[in-house]
């Protein structure tokens, strides 16, 4: 039986957390839809036929981090303890910041779960407002904050990523 | 039995598209992650350690395509016929560009659909970066074209919304 | 080659539609959902410590009627054309009424999605009000009507069931 | 940058279980599907055409059990380390009464998961007869005792509800 | 903006069937299931301590087959209208032989479905044997006819791939 | 209220894992993919129309890992924290051999997650060779070894059941 091993160049798997110690974690991720004035009057007045924008897309962002594991190929299926998302309108650029937070005690960091809450709750904000404006952006998708796990406390601003200004 | 009916103001409902005919739709979108110099040579060389970055994010870009109904709440389930995720790399500011494309024959678009495979394409990435650079951004999410539908056609550029420059 | 077959009393399978015609069908379904004057008077002065206990909860009935064949397993995929979740105060009695609705053109009947839809949403109200009264009880799940298929219009009252009254 | 917050009232957001203690927990709930003479005789029989009604259930309401932070918005995601759907005929009014048991050791209560076993199991059933009565009714759907946690023993009685009789 | 486009080579993609023709489809598929004469003839006997296998593997089978588009990554969602899982004993080498069929109306064909329902109804066997034989082996996992579509009726024999004998 | 109990003989049920030890586990399986001379070709030479077929394959055979406790009834949900996928190729056969392990720290095995992701990554390759050759056979789908648990360390060798030699 003569076998070639195709793997030598590290194909993709999921790393193994197994003997990392169990420690509290958490992260906070944030991103930012901008729509048209009319979109997001309309949104600010609650006016919007679909429904209430804003509660639907917590909850939607809510339900994402829960499924991040099902999304994302090689995160590790998390006990997540914590999912928060909030809002923060913007009205001098027609946006709405987005700002999800998770936490658990866990072997592995929470950094994807509070991202994906983020750019799910933007989604069902675009889908939301879609009608009144199909060109709304969806932009400044970033984690914000993690601590714990073995490199501690990380804040956005000390390394700076090549991202929009 | 005294009732006090709850939904006057119009909540969050799934739109009737029954009686809406059957026709081809498709929509394109795009995302754009954008990461240091040192991650983005790691993507370029095949050299991340998680494995082979854009292979995975395909997949996992076209796996979220098809959940997108049970991600974004009022979003209708749609048999899609195709979806396709590709890449292009920009190596003057160090990103990778996300181009998804999905198609079917129903009764309403498939712009959600779309984006939701960019967005998890996006994510993806950075899930498999964020070893090397736990600051990338993910930016102009954003619908590029639909066709199909009672507005027909539709392309980014005429009607511009605010999003970043 | 001497072989037993174990079927003869026909198991459990999912009845074949594919010769039924397409046609449009929709059903109405609801559940009441009956807490402590407490628990009630919380719920209606928005102040249950969870959030907004009905647009929660009617996120989670539209979800779930997109889940109902992956919940229930001899239903078949449904591509539901509308869902719709709606909620009635009964103060006298301390109780949420819930009245579910959807609607597709297809081969079967969506009367599952609907009280599917009821069943999850009256859950999702018992979850965010349980720490104020664990005893909350979800009754009257039950179709109310059913349009379209070969048996046509059916509504609840021609026959009665053995149900509470 | 001008602000505003919108989450003064507290919106809807996972429940911060963090830094509760790990231990055991159980939960047993119940429902009640009501059905006509004919469509019990069927199910007692074993003569239902969809197949065997209560080992189809019983999947179903285990299964259901595991999927429960995917249908609840609110509820943490669990490691259910025991789920059992039981049914009881009452013959004298053509029901079948389910009870279901939940049992885990984690940071929160597995009430939920007891209560979504027994509800999708009352579904199946549902489904499975409905074309002999489709007037079924799911009644007394609800959490009948509860172990562990900081409030310790809970059972059905103590404190009563405004439910059905 | 110098781009440099990654997939020429034809990376992976979900096929476009949008302009194929509905029509009706089905397949058969089936599987082998082989263990010890001490796990075969308690599985006969029905007294397996998790419970009825067969009954279950069934159940598992049905609602694998609808979420084959979830698991394969190329494969197109489909609504399927029949899905049957059916299972014959083979006394004399202590199998169980998995026979499934789905079928639809629709645009591309059935056979991962019924591939999938009868792997899945495989490994929940083994799941229930597994205490008593872990060596059980699962083989002859194949196609066995497949009708629809442009290429019509195939049937296992005319061209043999090199498989087990 | 006379009652019969239907469950004497043991029905279907999660096994109680709760008071068992937390402990390393860790488990091995594999499958084997048997192809047409032609498709294999194909495969090797990377020519495949739908893509890269075993980068496919890995990501589906990683993800379905984490889908075991939802297609399989009566597996517990399991934080995995290291799933892996290898292939081989057999050419003299025409076959890719599967290799998966999956590990955590839990208290029950990952033998049905390893078998889960070799299941459905030997599906995806079936899945995207199909066009070439539908008579692909998928054999030898078995547990190869089995580490931690109360039983400890089980190899394939010692014990043989009667699957194919």
């Amino acid at each position: 039986m003569s076998l070639t091993h195709l793997n030598e160049r590290g194909e993709a798997s999921m790393v193994d957390v197994t003997d990392k110690a169990v420690s509290e974690r958490s992260a906070r991720a944030q991103s930012l839809v901008t729509m048209s004035p009319a979109a997001f009057a309309q949104l600010v007045a609650g006016q919007n036929k679909k429904g209430d924008v804003l509660a639907t897309a917590r909850i939607a962002g809510i339900q994402a981090a829960k499924k991040t594991a099902d999304l994302i190929p090689l995160c590790h299926p998390l006990a997540l303890t914590k999912v928060q998302v909030d809002f923060e309108l913007e009205p001098s650029q027609n946006s709405v910041r987005i700002a999800s937070y998770c936490r658990l005690a866990g072997r592995t960091g929470v950094e994807m779960e509070a991202l994906t809450a983020a750019s799910i709750a933007a989604l069902t904000i675009y889908d939301m407002c879609k009608a009144v404006d199909p060109a709304i952006v969806i932009s400044e998708t970033r984690l914000v904050e993690k601590l714990g796990g073995k490199r501690g406390h990380w804040q956005r601003g000390d390394e700076q990523s090549g991202g929009e200004q």
